[in-house]
């Protein structure tokens, strides 16, 4: 391990100490046979099929949490983002932001996350950089992670595909993430043991890859299933209506909701999915969810409409309401 | 335009003001036929050669200086790290962290920069993905960029080709990206003139990559020419012998750091290469770099010999110094 027991301003210089950060650290845990700290760019060893990309940036806090952490999130968020695109991810790229003053045995805690994270996704990192921001300039831990996968060529799966009748699918409950990160934040006052549902979705969207009638994936992060349901109408001209009694809602999310004002369909998840598929093949998608760990508790909770451009949610007293597009944050800093 | 004035959290929540932003700011300035905000990933357009990836963050403050932003920096900076592998850059990914507060109009000049900087580049953008922290958890803006190119299959640079007798180019001036960011900051009350080198440096490596006898090719960027000198001996088991006298340093750098003590030698390029190649290429190697308006200055600049790993700078007064590694951070958020 390093000497010091906090980051300082030195481990971002590009001299000795950034390179025993790095070496003692990143390369520790993450270290592959592709992995070479010392090239510019690394090469990306040849996949068959069709190449695809994804980014996203983590800046979650507290920086662990029930279920997870951000080292893990960085791992999970990209590797799931190729995997709606019905890819299988490869390889990764990751930077960090860290800021001084930040604890290296905290720092090392997530880095070993983010590598056993990677291990049980099956990917490996090809390169990686590394910034220090001065005290104040950071939320502790920043993470950008850039996915490389491959998908088989010819599968086109997007929401142009998607048609009235359609069936949409969610693979577990919505919001525990949301909730999970919200009561580990303790600003509330409220105390409870839901975990994030942080984790690969992988083994779930290639159940769903055999399926010739599968339209559309996305993981419900940000924004929650609402706004992944807002972007199909939005996308796709078409209405969707769903059925609130059929979406799984754990009874602790939906308690914590209930006190705070919050809907849990606009809550993110990190391991969900929202699967858009044709009604011959609705009920044998969802057996084949329901067989996998992750996937017990899937439901199919809604059909596309033809109609205008808006999510109709039928409540459970029978009446129904517009979900809105999301306008204000309810949870800064969740992802 | 937006309607608002300055990033608010709700920028980040993945609803309609996300959208806007992103719609309004990032793909108004960086779209292109191959990217479409509405995927989860997006496939690479096929390329011929060997596949390579680089990844790297930015942080640099104040977010414009003298010669650059931020925003060309961020697509500079990765571009040049595929340029000195020896690939063709081709593609770039980005994740923007974004500080409320920011003012929007500043964001969109940024932006418009980083899209400057990709035309002349030629590279396009694939994916991209935007974080709002809270006030006080940022720098204003950090940026990470993935870039993805292809180099010819068979080409074999790096540390382990190196040979002694080989000679040292560096494309020309040192530091000046360091010390233009320095002044930029206004902490030391000294003013000049001084802009950053920042740019690609795409023509000096495509330059070079004839030459047989090319070895390695590096930009310069944190730590300086003397933190590479110290990577290559390191690496290569050689030892380096340096010009104090050959090395192009700008006069108003090497004021400045008499001034404030600095090493120009450990300052920051944005647009330099240090090459390695075979004594007998030296020459027109060097030629062929002075042909170019951003290789005018060039110079060999030194030799790798055997004896044990270190670097020796033969100082202006017949004297020679060893260049050790960079320990303290003279700059930290320099790029």
């Amino acid at each position: 391990m390093l000497q010091d027991s906090h980051i300082a301003l030195a481990h971002g210089n590009g001299g000795r100490y950034m390179r025993e950060l790095i070496e003692e650290i990143f390369v520790r845990h993450l270290g592959n046979g592709n992995l070479d700290v010392h090239l510019d760019a690394a090469p990306i060893p040849a996949l068959s099929g069709e190449l695809m990309v994804t980014t996203d940036g983590f800046t979650v806090k507290p920086l662990e949490f029930p279920g997870g952490d951000i080292g893990s999130l960085a791992v999970h968020g990209t590797v799931n983002d190729l995997a709606v695109s019905g890819a299988t991810p490869w390889y990764l790229t990751l930077n960090a932001f860290i800021e001084e003053g930040l604890e290296i045995a905290r720092l090392d805690r997530l880095v070993a996350s983010m590598a056993r994270a990677a291990r049980e996704a099956g990917v490996c990192i090809l390169a990686g950089d590394t910034k220090v921001v001065a005290r104040g300039e950071g939320g502790g831990l920043y993470l950008a992670t850039t996915g490389i996968g491959v998908r088989p060529f010819g599968l086109r799966l997007g929401m142009a595909a998607i048609r009235p009748g359609d069936c949409l699918l969610a693979s577990g409950s919505m919001g525990d993430h949301g909730i999970a990160v919200m009561l580990a934040r303790e600003e509330f006052g409220l105390r409870g043991d839901l975990a994030s549902d942080a984790g690969s979705v992988l083994n779930l969207t290639q159940a769903l890859l055999p399926f010739s009638g599968l339209r559309f994936m996305r993981d419900p992060t940000r924004g929650g299933l609402a706004t992944v349901a807002q972007e199909i109408a939005k996308s796709s001209g078409l209405r969707l209506r769903l059925r609130e009694t059929a979406i799984p809602v754990r009874d602790q999310a939906r308690a914590v909701c209930e006190i705070l004002g919050y809907d849990p369909l606009y809550l993110a998840c990190e391991g969900k999915v929202i699967a858009v598929i044709a009604p011959e093949q609705a009920e044998t998608a969802l057996a084949s969810w329901r067989s996998l760990p992750n996937g017990a508790e899937a439901a199919i909770i809604g059909v596309v409409e033809t109609g205008d451009p808006l999510v109709i949610l039928e409540t459970e007293l029978g009446g129904a309401r517009i979900l809105e597009e999301l306008e204000e944050d309810p949870l800064p800093r969740i992802c």
